[in-house]
């Protein structure tokens, strides 16, 4: 994995993913006490940044392999990432989901084209199992939701995009907080500022009780979540940094920062009245280190990725209520 | 009024204003039955369209003028538009207000740096009476929302990004849907197409009993509303179309479009699930149109303008329930 795979991904992607605009608010600088920059990937083609990856994983195949097909394993935005972009090249695409997944996400990925393929998590249909079966019989590739290099290109364009519009800000010198999952995004945008804007530094931001990432960078070795539910921040829940992710990460990331639900909910309403757009609770984490741990971040500037806004609309305005009820 | 101010005015706005983006979404599209660009004026500072005109006209004025101060009568985008544009000049701003304005929107003038005035409506006061005293008092210049060139030419510089945008999405003949009160955004990108992109043709959108624009269309002269309350898009109710708006609108305008409350919440709805945007009802008007009313638009292509966002969290919340219990 290195900074010329990110740079060759930005090629394929052209005309093809949205420059997804900076936003910024007086009234969040107020909050944060400096100025917070807001990469909005929530508006991304799907509603997050990773059609990118899915773009860019399949845009790399050979065409021998993209013709066949890919498969994932996803109920959530790397499934419409890849759905999307598997469409876009005319690409048979499976996507695995288990069967209790939310009917609105199911039918999403329906509607970019996927076929979904439902497995029994409750009977103990096992996930690998069925997609190995299915893989095989197909000669499908498997496109990794994170711990793919090409994935990693892909979401490193994030990165390439924060150095320039970053600099269009006259900002040399920031932290770059970043929802983190699994490290793909953040380890991509890692790389991209390493080369291109090295006053950046990239810091992921997890909730709380799921922090297996700021576990993993204060020890140096890969820690594992004891558990993979009980957070409202689904988007971002994995068991653990990657194999590819984590050496990144390690060498280019600050410590890593945690917030609780409550703060991604409030960052949410902050969101939605303050820069008019919509973000999901994984997505919102962090903003809402930005605007609820100040004392942790360094300079007059930061940069926050909003990674994604799939969320549903009781989940959101349930969100809003809450907020004006404790102004 | 003409092209020459508008050209002017994007000059004065250079690095002010954003460059909103042109959103979309194949689901929005389906809906349609044709392609939907949307153009996201909520995402432009202080939420809606109405900073553009405000800066305008705040930088036109002489030093001498602009160093007294400006003044404005207005409880919704237009007081913030003006309000923020005259703080970034330094400039001292009055913002006249009734009493009962929700007090969002006194808090977030106020934020803006204005000195908001309040006045009794019920109890009788004119806010022009109110508002003469004080001009005459310390030398304030009125800054009207909509019959006022400097603030048509600021609303125009949207119709010269969506003249760029469109020729980006190869889109050379198409309906532009512009939420429509007074006149001053729909004259001011309808100046800015005749020019720049004459194959697209602004069409004004109004809610259902408040369609002063589309009558005067069909009319040929100035007509006005009944009445100045009953509906959810208290951004575009206005008594008529302005005297310097008008002759432009039934120039340039193709025949107006009239939506339904239910229609904007609705839009509203979609919007949050598949742009991921937030906004108002009166910026809801024109996307409504758009999706809801597909027989009366023309072309394989619309775009559509989403002017504003500032809605309140309660109402944002109440639109997005309504219609998830209507799936």
């Amino acid at each position: 994995m290195n900074f010329e795979l990110i740079k060759a991904a930005e090629r394929r992607l052209q005309g093809q993913a949205h420059r997804t605009p900076m936003l910024n608010s007086p009234f969040l600088d107020r909050i944060a006490g400096r100025r917070v920059l807001v990469k909005a990937e929530c508006l991304q083609r799907t509603g997050s940044f990773k059609f990118r990856g899915g773009w860019s994983a399949v845009s790399a195949l050979p065409q021998e392999l993209r013709s066949r097909g890919v498969i994932a394993f996803s109920s959530g935005n790397h499934a419409q990432g890849v759905a999307l972009a598997a469409k876009l090249h005319a690409t048979p695409a499976v996507i695995v989901m288990p069967k209790d997944a939310p009917k609105l996400k199911i039918d999403n990925t329906r509607a970019f084209g996927a076929e979904v393929v439902l497995y029994d998590r409750a009977g103990g249909e096992s996930r690998d199992a069925v997609g190995a079966t299915l893989a095989e019989e197909r000669g499908l590739t498997l496109i990794r939701p994170f711990d793919e290099p090409q994935v990693i290109a892909g979401q490193g364009t994030v990165g390439l995009e924060i150095a320039d519009q970053a600099e269009e800000f006259g900002v040399r010198n920031a932290d770059v907080l970043v929802c983190c999952g699994g490290g793909g995004l953040t380890s991509g945008i890692a790389l991209a500022l390493e080369a291109m804007a090295p006053g950046l530094r990239t810091r992921p931001v997890e909730p709380q009780g799921f922090d297996d990432v700021a576990r993993s960078l204060a020890s140096g070795r890969i820690e594992r979540n004891e558990t993979m539910t009980g957070s409202v921040c689904d988007a971002i829940l994995t068991e653990s940094p990657g194999e590819v992710t984590f050496p990144i990460l390690r060498r280019l990331c600050g410590p890593g920062i945690v917030v609780s639900d409550d703060e991604c909910l409030r960052a949410m309403a902050a969101a939605f009245s303050r820069l008019k757009i919509v973000i999901e609770p994984g997505g919102a984490a962090a903003l809402a280190a930005a605007l609820y741990h100040p004392n942790i971040i360094e300079g007059d500037t930061v940069v926050v990725v909003a990674t994604g806004g799939n969320v549903e609309a009781s989940q959101f305005a349930e969100a809003l209520t809450a907020q004006e009820k404790a102004e």
